[in-house]
């Protein structure tokens, strides 16, 4: 039977459909909190935000750091949202330990086994993003440096791959959603904000995603997509995203499903 | 504007969803009929049928060819129902073009600029695969090859990118569905078939790719896949295909769209 | 023991290296003879020439066609040299044939199994390239298309496959040259022009193929490349081949090798 | 100009041809002092030998780990050759400092910018490891973590791309050695060992390598392949390295170069 991952109230794998939205990056309080508040009101379940960032350039905007922590544990309070964020680094555990309910593993340490390690040791559940180039079985042997060290809370992401097509950031591999859900016991959450990486596409992305039996989707979400600091072209803005709850849960729906 | 192909009465990309089915192969004349049969009682529009097979092996089943002509005819005849069939060397099209209502170009022909020419002088419309590393930017070119002829009754085919993952045939680019139908004028059909090349994920892969705004979907039913001279594992059983078309049926529905 | 293909004296696969050269496309009688004469001082041992060019685009150059049958039968005639050009239709092997000493098949037809098998029907060698996304296994299996009707006289010939990577135009397989001598029969010729696709790094990755044990080398060279009316970021101009060459020479011999 | 690496007296980019080599992994005092009087008695500069390995699953032999320090030192002391090892995680850093003369950064760790970011504090020179599907962009990209911090010592390593071809574990890029030289001042270093992953094939892709302008190459080596514990597919034996090293010392002088 399909493992399910409690986070608070909510049991990802039950059936329902979860939803995890919030900027990139958390870039100031006001952006986070107007952010929160307006995904929130549209359904969302759960805050994501980046504290610590890793771009491909040293030049590029890295994350806020701890100083984003303040600000993430007051506006997940008051909303009273879990909250997830990316780890990169296993020094940075035991301080992220007080802020999130959910540890995120990107894309580019999927293959950081002593990162993996360090999370089976806690008790916080994880979101394992599939490396951009890592083989299905790679990425459930990953998935195993988590568990095998007692912490049985995985959730698969699916984040797009990288293929010889240029038109669109990555390729979103539709063909894992439906492997994973029938060959495995792991959740499996969808990111089309990543798979596709072109603002125009990701909500039919979204919708197949759903359609293809994904327990939920992490969808990168800003108040302000063009003044972003990053991913500012695969940001939707609140309406967007709004819009996209909508059709996500007609197509729940028409297949006996719905969100959480 | 969108083009819209006619096929018969039907006109392809006007927002409805058309289904082509059928065996890979026409293997005889009563596992053509009797799947024909079946396919059309589940609400397909189209037949599909190889003729000339293209197998990467010479010693693989490669079609009855000109003898599957009067079955195809007969068939398609008594249902009233259009077939599709592939053709793969232009010294095949005055035949064909007495048997077949659509051409297919096979995934290994979208770059046979000279086949794409010849069918260019036809008035028969063409189902255009994407060569299984085409860039859609080729994949349009490759159109272009087709329509400066004078034929501007191209559909474009998804049927699934070479990738690096081996757990799956082929990477269905639910990406690339997302894409032709924002960014081009021509219909866009998906593949479920050869997009995942496992039977037990084509449904989730086909009601993705309704989802994400596919025109239509040609898929490959069997009335015994086990016994399939060719593509038995990804072929569907008249069972399997009915339960495919309900769910089609509802998720367009979802999003306000009909099967035609 | 390896098979040995013969063109007039030449017996590729003997373990010497065997050089083709010339331009991309044949444009005219003079920017043919002079680019022939050229290479042929620096020790080329047959000539290349695109009579029928496979575009991407139709809007793009397609070659001479058979007009340029006259200006190259003249110019290896007087040469004395064999002569290799693409045949990219079937019906254009019986008017070829009066033309080539080598059937080129291009990358983007080792798929097309008609051409192959009409091919296969002619005592004349063909050098198949391998296609762009295509497996070694496919590649072998499709010169089993050919051998299979009676024309033993195969070359495989590595031309670059399609990856991810951007910065050179195809990613030349250096692996694929060392496994096609161990594994096979077939002589391996390297094309290190689309191989490698940027003009600066052509030479040194023809020394590789050579030192990986190539059977020889098929270049695009030109009189004066700025103005080739195709490839013409990949064309040498006759000091850069007769540099290469010396090169290869020097790399051939040091490995117990030569130059046929 | 290229910058130039020194490791005790060598001066890796200086135009000679480094060559790094050693098992896989460090399994027993005997076993690598046995490998490193080897290929030191065969003309190698410096020794290699895992003591943390990444593994893809948990369960394989992940190294020695700590308990293979004072092997490697006392090997490497009596035999006065610079050590290589791989670091995986920031936190081993310190403890490795002690031991390595080149940091290692692995295929898989080409993107934990973390860990980049504390070898940049470092003096020690970075064997920084292509990932298996970095774009060399992101390669150049990723060293500039490193030499932001103030190590400017990086040497850059192709080790094989992950691409649809699977007769060979990964595909060498030859052009990127080529590009590398020509567009960078990095020294870069060829790892034929995990570049084509097939022992036959070592030998070819090592010399294409030299001849491509390689300034060095790393190579595994084993005293008892068919016994190791990790790699044993790709582990040369004592008498397969010293004919490689013949042969690429006889490619380099053909070039005008020579082993350092």
């Amino acid at each position: 039977m399909a493992n399910v991952v409690e986070i608070g109230s909510y049991k990802i794998g039950d059936g329902k459909f979860y939803v995890m939205a919030g900027p990139c990056s958390i870039e100031s309080k006001e952006q986070f909190a107007d952010t929160a508040e307006g995904v929130k009101k549209s359904g969302a379940h759960m805050l994501r935000g980046g504290v610590y960032k890793l771009r491909t350039s040293p030049d590029s905007f890295q994350g806020l750091g701890s100083k984003a922590f303040n600000m993430a544990t007051e506006v997940k309070t008051q909303l009273n949202m879990p909250f997830i964020s990316e780890v990169t680094d296993p020094r940075q555990i035991s301080d992220l330990l007080n802020v999130v309910d959910v540890f995120q593993v990107g894309s580019r340490n999927m293959h950081n086994y002593d990162l993996l390690k360090e999370l089976g040791k806690t008790k916080t559940p994880v979101l394992l993003k599939r490396g951009f180039s890592g083989r299905i079985e790679e990425w459930l042997k990953a998935a195993q440096y988590i568990t095998a060290g007692g912490n049985k809370d995985v959730m698969l992401c699916e984040r797009g791959i990288r293929t010889f097509e240029t038109a669109t950031r990555n390729t979103f591999d539709i063909n894992a959603i439906a492997y994973i859900k029938q060959n495995t016991d792991f959740p499996i959450i969808a990111d089309p904000s990543h798979g596709v990486g072109v603002k125009n596409l990701i909500t039919p992305v979204a919708l197949a995603a759903a359609a293809a039996g994904a327990d939920g989707m992490i969808v990168e979400t800003h108040i302000n997509p063009s003044e972003a600091l990053s991913d500012k072209h695969q940001a939707l803005n609140l309406n967007e995203f709004e819009s996209l709850m909508l059709q996500i849960k007609r197509v729940l729906n028409a297949l006996d499903r719905d969100l959480a």
